[in-house]
């Protein structure tokens, strides 16, 4: 088998890990695989070089700052190209451009644009295990960074470029669940997981996996396996739905613990100053998720939205001084909110999982304040002393503890 | 002006001082001067990779220490650009691949074969500060590193090829001494020396720049001035001897401490097997000084050589493994010396400085063990113990105190 394997900064966080990657890595090797390592910064480095800038510049140089952080991969392929050798497997360490990843000519969260896969292909046919740094590529001649998620998404778009057949991303969990298991006890690992599900769960909350890497893997038809370089446990595999063995209604239960409520009370309607805020918003970075709009009367419209806790005194200030060019007659907060998901491919054929839902948090009086669907997900906005209850009571709901 | 300003590990060794040396850079921009800066590593860096490379493996691979240790100039590079940009300077790091530094296709000591300036040369000429990485070059597209001496033969090397008018080397140390002023308190910083000089006292042991740098900078006659980061005094300027005023007959004193004799008595006359033994030592990086051979009877040879203190066992574990090749009758050994010696450009054409050397000697009761002569040096080996008297003597002998 050809495959792409990625070890994340905590499974390279010292040389005693690297060892153990080194020697995971080996034994496929060994057992007959041909294998390409993509592997992150070692742990804390990356927060190493960031202090260093900042103390030699109260500003901020996105080119440097990419030039700076790419030295931090550039340490771990040497380091575990080193420690391939010493167990006498061949193999090279490459850089972002050495691979061939070109990007988008941006810097800080650059796009990959192609993989050229002619150096990494030589070396892998040639008998070697070529290491190449994640997170990195170039553009015009200057070394780029991919930003949150980079270094996974190398490697799923490594393996595409390579057709090679499997993509396994090595994290510190050791797959994904149908809950978060810290809340939910009956929390399971699932074997397989559709790339649309997976994209959900990635965009609400749950950490496995980058919504890019996702994509990408999406994009390419790349299967990919999550699992932990911490034990030889099976993961779970990450794969189109299509090949799949019947989809499940509800697949897992995701949530955000601290959200707040925004609304805009009686505004006239008028969609382009609606447009207004929300640009504002995003200009300011403030992340808006559930957006809900009422109309009420029949002259005014009541629009509520939720921001994470953090942001909302930013948000506050800003709707304050949008108040005369939106001519709302009342701003309205509130926080200690949560936000519960459900997410399944099969959801899209059973009208009745919304209600089901629903169901399960009133049996714990969870009042809902917000509901926002899409073709695979619901997600309710709910009090935050409810979450845990109201997680236990969804997950048993759809039997999610069971295969 | 157009000038090549190089900064060592001391002196970029802390955020602080990084931005101490933005600082100073920053100054001659603003006086209208064009500056490219050459950097190493920050300080403690290299040891700091070479410990992590040692930690995953027992075993060493020259292409991927090259690989590790490069990432400490781009380390330096970038973080002095986003200093000198945060002062206003429009700056740039350039690694050496982006710098256009070629080199010989060799891990952990390749020469530079060619630099191309356009990359330096555009960016220059653009208005902005190029801050290269010193130590550091691509070769059939692997990073490789330049051994000792690296960073400042890249300096010397760019300002030729960029043909910029001085290359400036910033160090811990102010300028090039007529003897070493810990040891001999009248030593007197030189105002220039010629490259022939320059090279002979880096051959000796004064630390200030290394020979590969002053051979790269003599071939091309580049100027060059060392100097120090820590303060604003004037330097030492390395030039050819065309351009100087007046050939001094002697410009300075170097010594090494801790000298060893080795000597092998009654060898049949025959050069092939003397070769032998040279060419073992070599294999096995033992490096040779000073080498002096008698004929004492008419059908036996006697060769004496200086190695350092530390290689001695080494150096006679392969005489004794050789010693039926060459069949000498006796291997002697003595440590516990030193080597003292003078350089002057104008010692060509004056015959007595040796005898000089001598007297200002025996003055002070050193017995000279060996001696050896170039055209612009003259080499002692004496005992340990009259090294500082003797240095004393012999500066004060040719009067180097005085301007």
């Amino acid at each position: 088998m050809f495959i792409v394997q990625k070890f994340g900064g905590t499974s390279v966080g010292s040389a005693q890990r690297i060892r153990a990657v080194a020697a995971r890595v080996a034994k496929r090797v060994q057992a007959g695989d041909q294998v390409v390592v993509v592997v992150s910064a070692m742990g804390h480095s990356t927060d190493e070089l960031v202090g260093l800038s900042q103390a030699v510049s109260s500003t901020r140089n996105n080119r440097e700052m990419d030039a700076l952080l790419a030295t931090g991969e550039q340490v771990s392929t040497a380091l575990l190209a080193m420690a391939l050798q010493d167990l006498g497997v061949e193999a090279a360490s490459f850089t972002g451009w050495q691979a061939g990843v070109r990007t988008e000519p941006v810097h800080g969260a650059a796009r990959i644009e192609a993989i050229d896969p002619q150096p990494v292909r030589t070396y892998v046919d040639g008998g070697g295990v070529p290491v190449v740094a994640g997170f990195q590529g170039i553009a015009a001649g200057a070394v780029t960074t991919l930003g949150r998620g980079g270094s996974d998404t190398t490697a799923v778009a490594l393996t595409a470029a390579l057709k090679a057949d499997l993509c396994e991303i090595y994290t510190d969990v050791d797959g994904v669940y149908t809950a978060d298991p810290r809340m939910v006890a009956t929390a399971r690992k699932l074997t397989d997981i559709s790339y649309e599900e997976m994209l959900e769960l990635a965009n609400l909350g749950t950490q496995v996996l980058h919504p890019r890497a996702v994509e990408t893997a999406k994009r390419h038809g790349v299967n990919v396996v999550v699992r932990t370089s911490f034990a030889d446990t099976e993961g779970t595999v990450i794969t189109d739905m299509a090949s799949m063995e019947g989809l499940r209604v509800v697949t897992g239960v995701a949530f955000e613990k601290e959200v707040a409520r925004i609304a805009l009370v009686g505004m006239p309607r008028s969609e382009r100053q609606l447009a207004d805020v929300f640009t504002a918003l995003a200009d300011s970075q403030v992340n808006v998720d559930v957006i809900v709009q009422s109309v009420v009367k029949s002259e005014t419209v009541d629009v509520s939205f939720t921001v994470q806790e953090a942001d909302v005194e930013r948000t506050l200030a800003i709707c304050e001084r949008s108040r005369e060019r939106i001519a709302y007659k009342e701003l309205l907060h509130e926080t200690g909110l949560s936000k519960i998901s459900i997410v399944g491919a099969g959801m899209i054929s059973n009208p009745g999982v919304a209600a089901q839902m629903f169901a399960a948090l009133e049996a714990v009086s969870a009042q809902v304040w917000m509901v926002s669907t899409s073709e695979i997900k619901v997600s309710c906005v709910i009090d935050q002393r409810h979450l845990k209850s109201a997680l236990d009571s969804v997950h048993e709901s759809f039997a999610l503890h069971q295969e």
